[in-house]
């Protein structure tokens, strides 16, 4: 059985970004993968991982604006406030996304949908970098 | 170590539906896997799987009731809304619940607990087919 | 291929609880594995596992305080409701954070951030025994 693991770092603002190309480009062992599966883990607690619409970026801006309303930085109850008011909503979008996202491998490919793609979901102000594991494997 | 791979299609109507049985009947060599995982995976964007109470229906039905609170269709803030006023919110929910579960495989068998099953989640009016990968690998 | 299964029983009060040392103590084999992959599964609908932040006990508390907003136990229109006020918010946040988390496996440890630990989540007042299956794999 191959097993492969990768690592990229990634620095982008806050907000939703499309990183499905970034992800196949690293995982350079992918066309030698007939069938199997790939991981895509983030290090980090108050950044995420999913798999939406690859397609019109306006969905990405409806994310960052509905996730901010869900989880909104000014909830009174917050206790754990003093690394900044962007911090725990951070964790709690983070929580409600996940840390990682898993895809299926055919024929040297990702089984992704027509118009699946992978974000990237930056939760703070000022996230800075942020380290990626990504870990393939199959026969 | 083996490596099986399958691939489903459904049409139901918006709402929570509980697939267990369908995806046991479709992975054919669920029985020969003796320790392992199985992933099933949808490859859309507007509708999503996850896991949760296989009795009582109206838990399902709660789901459906909840989740159109949470993620309202007429969220004043939504620039996405040329496709109708389902998609964005199915977008978000789709996000909100996942694109995949993962269940471990011991002695042939999904380790479900009692009350466990697995729920195909259909967030938009007309979905219409929906693709499911699910792959088992273990030994 | 090396595929190893093991499970551990819990017992917690309601509220969000850093298991991260005792899923590592039990999966003896852990060290034998050069790169793989971890899944913890809970098999339970009305209790959850996620990935947060591993030092600050004030972020389980907000946990514990925002998802109570988020699904709160007297919403209104829940129809499943003869299982206490407590079970139908219970089965939401469990899907909403999910039944399972995965975590990378590199030279025999996990591939978990500074801050990265795995949170237990209990969602009933009295949720009693759980049951959680570790599975490891690799080469």
């Amino acid at each position: 059985m191959k097993f492969y693991q990768y690592s990229i770092s990634l620095n982008k603002p806050r907000g939703f970004h499309l990183i499905t190309d970034l992800v196949v480009r690293a995982t350079t062992h992918l066309n030698s993968v007939s069938v199997g599966m790939m991981q895509v883990f983030i290090q980090h607690t108050s950044a995420s991982l999913t798999i939406n619409e690859n397609a019109d970026p306006t969905v990405r801006k409806d994310f960052e604006t509905f996730f901010n309303k869900m989880v909104p930085s000014d909830f009174p109850d917050f206790i754990h406030t003093y690394e900044g008011l962007d911090d725990m909503p951070a964790h709690l979008k983070s929580s409600i996304l996940g840390s990682s996202v898993q895809i299926p491998i055919n024929n040297g490919e990702l089984c992704l949908g027509t118009w699946q793609g992978i974000y990237f979901c930056e939760h703070r102000d000022f996230g800075g970098n942020r380290n990626l594991i990504i870990t393939i494997w199959g026969n």
